[in-house]
C-alpha cells in the first residue's frame, strides 16, 4: 500500500486555552500491521472534553499524550488488513485510533461494533458518550423516578443523552446551557422541563426558582463555579455525579473548588462520586441494549453533530471548549462509503 | 423542687471566630415534666464542632440554635423525674440536653444508656463520638485490611478513636494533627504508623513521603486547605469521608473549596461523602457492641479530655477550634454521684 496517511502530531503542551499551534499536520506512511494487530482506516473521530485532559502531563485512566505523538482520540474505523484472530477486513472497529488516515493497533485495544448501527450513533449515543450518561445517571447517580436532576452542558454530548434518559425514568430535568437558542433547543427537541442559561443575568435566581423542591442528583459535566451554584440547593441526601469537568480543563493552574461543598456534604449527606464508563465494561452489552431499545421505541434521540474534514480536527476541538456544538461533536475524515469499497 | 437551673443562654450569632459574648449566663428554674416528658439532671456536656454550625442561621441536621435559646448541646445526665413510659428516676439517658443543669424534654428524643459504662465512654467512644468514627471508616470509606488510611483532627474526640479502628481493621494509619506533641502522642499511645504535623514547616512533603503508595480513605475531619493537599495522592477508587469541616466552622463567609478536587474525583474514580450517625440509629446496638468487644479485649483506648465547671463552658468550646484537646472534649457540671444521690 502506497497511501499516504495524514496525521495530526501533537507538537506541545498547551498552558491554558487551546490554540491550533499546538498541532502539527504531517505526511506518515502507512503502518503494516504485525501479528495480532490491525490496520484500521479511521473514518469518524470523536471530539471530546478528555482529548483536552489527556494533554496534561500525568496519566488520568491512560498515559497522556505526548510530544511528537499522533493525537489521541477515540474514532470509528473499518479494519483493512487483519492480522488477529477474530477479525475481518470490513470489520467496523472503535478504539483509540486517532488523528490519522490509518491506525496500526493491537486488536485488544479495540472493540468491534455491530455494523447494523449508524456509525454516527456508534460512535455517540452507544459509544463513551451515552454510556457516561447511562451509568452516570443509573449506577453512580441512582436516579429515582419523582426525582429533580440538574445537568450542566445539558446540550453537549453527554447532557443530550442524559436528559432524555433521566426524563424517560421519571424524573424532572433541568439543563443548564450557554446561551438561549440552546436552551429553547433542549427544552423544545429532547424534553428537558426546563432549561436555564448560565451565561444570562438572572442564572442564580433562575436557578433557585427551577429547584424549588430540592436537587437530588447534580449530573456534573463542567465543575467549577456551576456547581457551586447548585451547592445550595442540594436536598438530603443528594448525589453529584462526576463525569466532567470542562471549565477545568484549560486552566494552566487548577482553580478554586466549589465554596461550601464539603460542609454540605456532611450536613446533608452529600455524595460526589467519579466514574468513567471502562469500569462498567462488563455490562456494555446490557447498556447498549437498553439505548437501543430506547432510541427504537422513540424516547430518545441521539443529537450529533458531525463536522467534515481532516483539517478542521484542531479548531474543531478548540471549538468544542467554546460551546460551539449542539449533541455530540465529530469529524468524518473518511467517507464509510470510500471505506466499504475498500474493504 | 426550689433548686435554680443555671442556663447558658446564646445571645447572637457569631460573625466569625467565637467569643465569650455571645453567651450570657442566667439561672433559671427548674421545668416540671409535662405527660410524656422527663426532667433530667444534666452532668456531663459534649463540646463538638458541630456546636459551631448550628450557630448558622440554617438547618443543619437539625433545626438551629435560636438567640435566646439555652445553648444546644450532647449531654449525658440522669432521670429525676419522669412522666414518660418506659422511663424511672435514676435512668441514664443520652440527648440534646443543652448547657443547663436542669434539662426538661420529650422522652423520645432521649436514648436510655446502659449505666455499666462509663460516663465518660457513653459520652465518647460508645456516643456521637465513637460512632462517628466507626460508621465513617466501615459504611461511607469501606476500609479494607491492607489500605492507606488517613486521619485529620487525628488527636480529636473522633480521630483518636477513627485511628485505632483502622489500626485494629488492617490498614495502614497516618494522622495529622497540630504540633509535635500530639504527633508522638498518637503514634506512642494510640498506633498511628504515622504521624505529620500540619502546623510544621515541612507539611506537604512530609505527606507525600507517608503516603508514597498512594492513598485509600481520607476521613476527613477539617476540610480545607488539609483535603486540598491529600487530593493529588489519591488511588484510584479514593474515598474521602466526609465527617466534618473544623477549618469552615468559624468562617463568615464560606471559603474557597480544595484546588483539583473535582477533576481528581473524575480521573481517579473518587468518590466523598458526607454522613450523620443519626442515619444509622437502626444499628447503633450493633456498632455499640463492637465498640465495647474491642475496648475489653485492649484493642481500643478511648482518650477523654475532660474539664470542671459550668463556668468553663465558653472558653472550653472555643479551645476546641484552638486544638486544646487530646481525644474527647466534655465537661463536668454536675458530678454524677450527687445524681446517684438524688435518684
Amino acid at each position: 500500500m502506497s497511501e499516504k496517511s495524514r496525521q495530526w502530531i501533537f507538537l506541545k503542551r498547551p498552558s491554558g486555552t487551546l490554540t491550533e499551534d499546538i498541532f502539527e499536520l504531517r505526511e506518515g506512511t502507512v503502518g503494516q500491521p504485525g501479528e495480532g494487530e490491525l490496520l484500521v482506516k479511521v473514518g469518524l473521530v470523536s471530539l471530546d472534553p478528555a482529548n483536552r485532559a489527556w494533554m496534561a502531563p500525568v496519566a488520568t485512566y491512560k498515559p497522556p499524550v505526548m510530544p511528537g505523538d499522533v493525537m489521541h482520540s477515540f474514532a470509528i474505523g473499518r479494519v483493512i488488513r487483519s492480522r488477529a484472530e477474530g477479525y475481518a477486513v470490513g470489520d467496523i472497529v472503535e478504539g483509540m485510533l486517532g488523528w490519522q488516515d490509518y491506525a496500526v493497533l493491537a486488536a485488544e485495544t479495540v472493540r468491534k461494533r455491530d455494523s447494523r448501527h449508524s456509525m454516527e450513533n456508534l460512535l455517540g449515543v452507544l459509544g463513551i458518550t451515552g454510556l457516561s450518561a447511562y451509568y452516570g445517571l443509573l449506577e453512580v447517580g441512582k436516579i429515582k423516578a419523582g426525582e429533580t436532576v440538574v445537568i450542566s452542558a445539558a446540550a453537549g454530548a453527554v447532557g443530550t443523552i442524559a436528559g432524555q434518559i433521566a426524563k424517560l425514568k421519571g424524573c424532572r430535568v433541568i439543563g443548564i446551557a450557554g446561551g438561549a437558542h440552546k436552551c429553547a433547543w433542549i427544552v423544545d427537541e429532547l424534553g428537558y422541563d426546563v432549561a436555564i442559561d448560565y451565561k444570562g443575568p438572572n442564572f442564580k435566581a433562575e436557578l433557585a426558582d427551577a429547584v424549588k423542591s430540592g436537587v437530588d442528583v447534580y449530573f456534573d459535566n463542567v465543575g467549577g463555579e456551576i456547581l457551586e451554584s447548585i451547592v445550595p440547593h442540594f436536598n438530603i441526601f443528594g448525589r453529584i455525579v462526576a463525569c466532567g469537568t470542562l471549565t477545568d480543563y484549560n486552566d494552566a493552574e487548577p482553580q478554586p473548588g466549589p465554596r461550601g461543598l464539603q460542609i454540605a456534604c456532611v450536613v446533608k449527606r452529600l455524595r460526589m462520586e467519579g466514574f468513567i464508563v471502562l469500569d462498567f465494561a462488563e455490562s456494555w452489552d446490557k447498556a447498549e441494549a437498553d439505548l437501543v431499545s430506547w432510541i427504537d421505541a422513540g424516547l430518545l434521540k441521539p443529537p450529533v453533530d458531525v463536522r467534515e474534514g481532516f483539517d478542521t480536527l484542531p479548531g474543531n476541538l478548540i471549538g468544542l471548549f467554546k460551546g460551539t456544538n449542539k449533541g455530540k461533536l465529530m469529524v468524518r475524515i473518511n467517507s464509510f462509503d470510500d471505506l466499504a469499497s475498500q474493504a
